[in-house]
């Protein structure tokens, strides 16, 4: 008598390295009733297909169709949940009218428990229904509304990563906007911290509050000071911006004479479980801490176009060893799509590596071997975002979470242009990454429960 | 009595010039049998009241419901059809390998007319269901499956714009697919233009023959002045590839002393009706000769970040006056959809302005003023692509066509973020812009024809 909680059956692709894909054809992937993958069974071992005899018929044994494969769900690890609201618009203007005249005039009304409700449920279902199964969020300095957010993720049964965004400083934000003080800041911090630790304990993908000051500039000493001290003693996971653009990465030179990630470092917010978003400045020296704490990048190539100055180096950054996974960073990034993310992390890498400016010569454009691949997007998507927040998740393996997106190449809104019927699976892969889109997303599922189906 | 083919009555989004939206708020849209709008009229026009009196219910009055917006039909310069079948595949390759392991051996498969119906079928239903109403096409250089991407077309209701490849020289293609010498190749040409024209005489919104030269480096001097000759012949459209990559810059000032552009105005393939893909490299002449000869750009950023080593300065050459439209260039572009590519030139575009490489500092980074706005690349995807092909399409104004996209921002499967019942009209276009995927295009019509509807 065979007992998992389900038995899928199937053909999946998983990462085997940062720029490997595992294709398991036509395997059993056992889920154990904890939401884990057991066991992978392939075609070729001889338990094969008792277990299939014995199990095919049950409810819990669940087979794809034709045309449908299954694929990790997607790591996002940078998204400001309310500007959901705003996501598209106002993209040609300079940052600081971007901030000022829409962003924080929108954070602010997320004081409005109702306001908060409606644009975070959207925002939940339409990350998952674009295949994002873990999610890194930056909530709004409201420690109610932050909280609403990951109780909304537990309920929605999305794997929510969620802070209480910390913005002390008078001089950087506006007055409507902002934390009263360091005092009140790490005050409500630590109460949001408990109660979502007390939401995780009943919630069965696992919600997590994470320590967000929203960059140096936003922040007073002492709150990162304090910021650094809670991380560390509810070792929680840590956000923030580093070194995203040109003006922030000397802005913290001058405030401390020191980059921005050695200043983060000497608060305490570098670390195993911190992931810094954007890092498009870093220097040597910077990445080398990176791997040395642990610390990890969320890349958000879209987001970057507009507001980051130039492209990160990820073949690089990847080939040093830093923990690289992707971020969809709404609404600076206008797409709430990781595919879309994925296409754009290999576009910006070719344009690095070709250079953009057609008028010098070809030697003097680019940055030679900056190109990454889609099965090195794939990854970053997936394992990638996993590793960066030290979670068993982004792998179709042994141990893993069973979050997974089950992707439908025939759906008659977008069937993919497959024509033969012997075509390659690593060229089906391929014909997922680039052209997948929502309707393709017939069913999400969260540590062994459906959480999304069309 | 009001006799109209069509009244359309909503909220409308098309380009005044290149950089402003004209919005059209609840106003009637007249069209004429033939498919053209006859008039609009404003809510504040005194007839609105008595048109709407007397015609709403008629089968012709078709009222948008709320959310939904008619926006211009894209106009798609630069598809390679046969590719489509290999859509999203092989792009981590070099141009060297995609073309000859993949990309010529398919263009080969399609001397056969079943596979051709069945890929050309698919991608032009596709490129409806994105929005995209007028095709400028190259099939493959085989005169009878060419002829039946134009039949399907005609069949499909899209305006389409189709050449036969030609390609004959024997050093720079393949044995198993080229044109068998120069003469073939052009009978091969002028027949096909006498059969597409004929067609012509029985479809509504047109399908149009064009000389089709692949490139420079693909083709015979004798074939390139042949086909110069039947352009001016039979006063067809002309398409091409025009100083894509540094290879093919290179190559063409190798063979014959002189530019890209210099050379194909040398053999007649420049004029209004021309559209030259990519142009990257274009010198400053180049682009003056562009402007003289009224030769049009068919950008495609998504391709030209795999294959063309830097980053058309459309800026620049929009102010100088230069006719360009968007192209998705499949499959070297890997998406069917100007939403996409529109999205890209305006990332493309920031990222020539700002550099790419941030080693090096922001001074010598990037390309000043080298930025559009979502507003330039909606006019690129529709006005934009109507005057490179010197047809009456792509804005929503009396004398065009009746092409448009009925855009659903309500669609269940992919809401737009729109919170505010208050939002700005501007707001939502940008959204549009940045958010609509096919499930949203609710409805697609061409000539004042329903081609499409889901
Ligand atoms: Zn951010
Ligand atoms: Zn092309």
């Amino acid at each position: 008598m065979i007992n998992y909680s389900y038995i899928f059956q199937g053909t999946a692709f998983t990462s085997k390295s940062v720029n490997e894909i595992t294709i398991y054809k036509d395997y059993l992937f056992l889920v154990d009733e904890d939401g884990f993958i057991q066991e992978l069974v392939s075609p070729k071992d001889e338990r094969y297909s008792l277990i299939v005899d014995e199990c095919a018929g049950r409810e819990n044994f669940y087979r794809l169709k034709e045309g449908q494969y299954f694929l990790p769900g997607f790591v996002d690890l940078h998204i400001h949940a309310p500007q959901w609201a705003q996501n598209g618009t106002a993209l040609d203007l300079p940052l600081y009218d971007w901030l000022h005249t829409y962003t924080f005039p929108l954070e602010a009304k997320f004081a409005n428990a109702d306001f908060a409700k409606e644009v975070y449920e959207d925002l939940v279902s339409t990350l998952l229904a674009n295949g994002t199964t873990t999610a890194l969020y930056y909530a709004t300095i409201h420690k109610e509304s932050s909280y609403l957010l990951a109780e909304i993720c537990a309920n929605l049964g999305q794997r929510g990563l969620v802070g209480k965004v910390v913005a002390d400083d008078p001089e950087q934000n506006p007055d409507y906007y902002r934390d009263e003080d360091a005092k009140t800041a790490l005050l409500d911090t630590e109460e949001f911290i408990l109660a979502v630790n007390e939401l995780n304990e009943t919630t069965k993908q696992g919600v997590y509050p994470v320590v967000t000051p929203r960059f140096i500039p936003s922040c007073s000493d002492d709150v990162l000071k304090g910021l650094g001290e809670l991380a560390a003693k509810y070792n929680t996971h840590v956000q923030s911006h580093c070194s995203e653009s040109d003006w922030e990465h000397q802005y913290v030179k001058e405030r401390f004479g020191n980059n921005d990630a050695y200043s983060l470092h000497e608060f305490g917010l570098l670390g195993e479980k911190s992931v810094m978003a954007h890092c498009n400045h870093l220097e040597e020296e910077d990445v080398d801490l990176f791997v040395k704490t642990g610390t990890a990048i969320g890349h958000c190539p879209l987001s970057n176009a507009y507001f980051a100055n130039g492209v990160l180096p990820l073949a690089r950054f990847l080939s040093k060893g830093v923990e690289i996974g992707l971020g969809t960073d709404i609404s600076a990034g206008a797409s709430p799509s990781l595919y879309d993310n994925a296409k754009q992390a290999v576009v910006s890498s070719r344009m690095l590596e070709d250079g953009v400016d057609t008028s010098l010569l070809a030697e003097q454009r680019g940055v030679k071997n900056s190109r990454i691949t889609i099965n090195e997007a794939f990854y970053l998507a997936t394992a990638g975002g996993g590793e960066s927040l030290s979670l068993p998740v982004g792998r179709i393996e042994k141990g893993y979470a069973w979050d997974i997106q089950i992707v439908d190449t025939k759906v008659v809104g977008n069937r993919l242009p497959i024509f033969d019927l012997n075509e390659e699976l690593y060229d089906i892969f391929q014909k997922i990454m680039y052209l997948v889109k929502p309707e393709n997303i017939k069913e999400v599922w969260v540590q062994g429960e459906k959480v999304h189906s069309r």
